[in-house]
């Protein structure tokens, strides 16, 4: 039998990777890596568990022993027509029933940006709640949390309407805590002036759902979208987000999701290797 | 004697081209085609104000009876030592100077990002904090209005520590409403879901000092500096601002401010007729 995960490197409990930080490692690869270096748990997406199979990647990471601590995503409830919104909860329920099989207790949620030739803000958020109202029962019944998860303001338009943790919270605050939460990801939230009063306020109502670790780093690429930081190459201060967290009493894991196209270029296990050497340095 | 801008177009009152938006057309070109279109009003930026020079700049648009709106930009506050700190002090007298020969009684500040290798946002928020305590008193004495500018959440590393509208107010509560305010900016503030409340209390308290527009388009470009969208072809709603920023009972000029590389390679007596036009379709 191969090497299991029940004794992993004392100071990496609570530690988890997000499988996007090394996309380039196939499942039975980043399995086999977790297990070299003592990492606890795994973040999942969608895609790479369907192309490794659904049912097969949920016994993979059983059978080692690895904590699912989410399954990235749901969400993008926005759309112009009621079809495309219903298409949308269809495609959510699907999520849900994933995340279930991979024995994952968070659907983490991106909910979309503006409809096409839509400048509605409000009304695109609306339809998030909606979203949300219709899905939280779903979830409950098969035992897995909805964590919304603000996004950087710069992906308002075309990615995700909620911007700031205190959106997130206020879409959540209607839904039970034990089933509708927030995601805190540094990468996203670490500009904001009113985080630590967030973080307080989502820790007492247990809404912290799921909490992400990526670091700022200039110049962003064209489109915005790979170019977060490994940690300790950018602005954010992880121990500071770290002691916050924790004070709300918060004892869930923390996932490392980086997406960076030079990271993405090197080998995978080197670049997991590198992930836990820089969360020792720069979060522990 | 040349035309005059006494008359201009009679919707365009309060209109007003911030001059990066055409930065391809010299200061006299500029003043050309602001009468020729009716304009009434400019957004001067100190670096081509040096270039046609600053007296000479200030003649040209005062005997072409221009109004101008603002001058950008002052700033950039931030630094790691003492030194630093204080030759941006220095830096931004030089600039209130400057606006009071050009005769507009707006200073736009845009605050500056993290200190080199530094992850203490508050502290950088403090740095920008001291510098006005110390500024608006000069300012004052030569009747220039200090414009916090509040700068997407996208910049506050390495360009703006103040990320919103709240913020801005914050810092400029300490000081008279008649010497420090804020700008508000379509594009770096139209994802925030408390700016209707933040518009209205900067309004109440007589602070707005600069009302800008540019749209938001995606994908953002490489450095996301000059990928700003021409108005109507993004997802701002202009008269929703437009509405909001009036009911306060502001009465001060909008400018039109857009850095977009498409739009900087093409005539920019083209552009800025296009600008207008985009403007009378949006925001009229």
């Amino acid at each position: 039998m191969s090497a299991r995960a029940q004794d992993p490197a004392h100071d990496l409990v609570g530690f988890s990777i997000n499988q996007m930080t090394v996309k380039q490692l196939s499942m039975p690869d980043l399995v086999k890596g977790c297990l070299e270096l003592g990492v606890p748990g795994v973040g999942l997406w969608r895609e790479p568990v369907q192309q490794h199979g659904l049912h097969a990647t949920a016994r993979l990471v059983r059978e080692a022993g690895l904590a699912v601590t989410s399954l990235c995503r749901g969400g993008f409830f926005t759309g112009a027509t009621a079809a495309e919104r219903a298409r949308a909860l269809d495609d959510n329920r699907a999520a849900i029933d994933e995340a279930a099989v991979l024995g994952t207790d968070t659907l983490v949620l991106v909910s979309g940006g503006l409809p096409a030739g839509s400048r509605d803000l409000p009304g695109a958020r609306e339809q998030v709640a909606e979203a949300l109202a219709e899905l939280w029962p779903y979830a409950a019944q098969r035992g897995v949390r909805l964590a919304v998860e603000p996004l950087h303001p710069m992906y308002a338009a075309d990615r995700c309407v909620v911007s700031t943790l205190a959106q997130a919270l206020d879409l959540a605050e209607p839904f039970p805590a034990e089933w509708v939460g927030a995601v805190v990801d540094t990468y996203h939230l670490w500009w904001d002036d009113q985080i630590a009063a967030q973080i307080a306020r989502a820790g007492a109502a247990g809404r912290i759902h799921c909490f992400q670790y990526a670091d700022w780093i200039t110049p962003l690429p064209a489109g915005v979208l790979t170019g977060r930081g490994q940690l300790g190459d950018g602005s954010v201060d992880f121990r500071w987000f770290r002691d916050r967290v924790r004070a709300t009493g918060f004892a869930g894991p923390v996932e490392v999701e980086i997406f960076n196209d030079e990271m993405w270029s090197r080998d995978g296990h080197e670049m997991l290797a590198q992930t836990v050497a820089r969360y020792r340095e720069h979060a522990l």
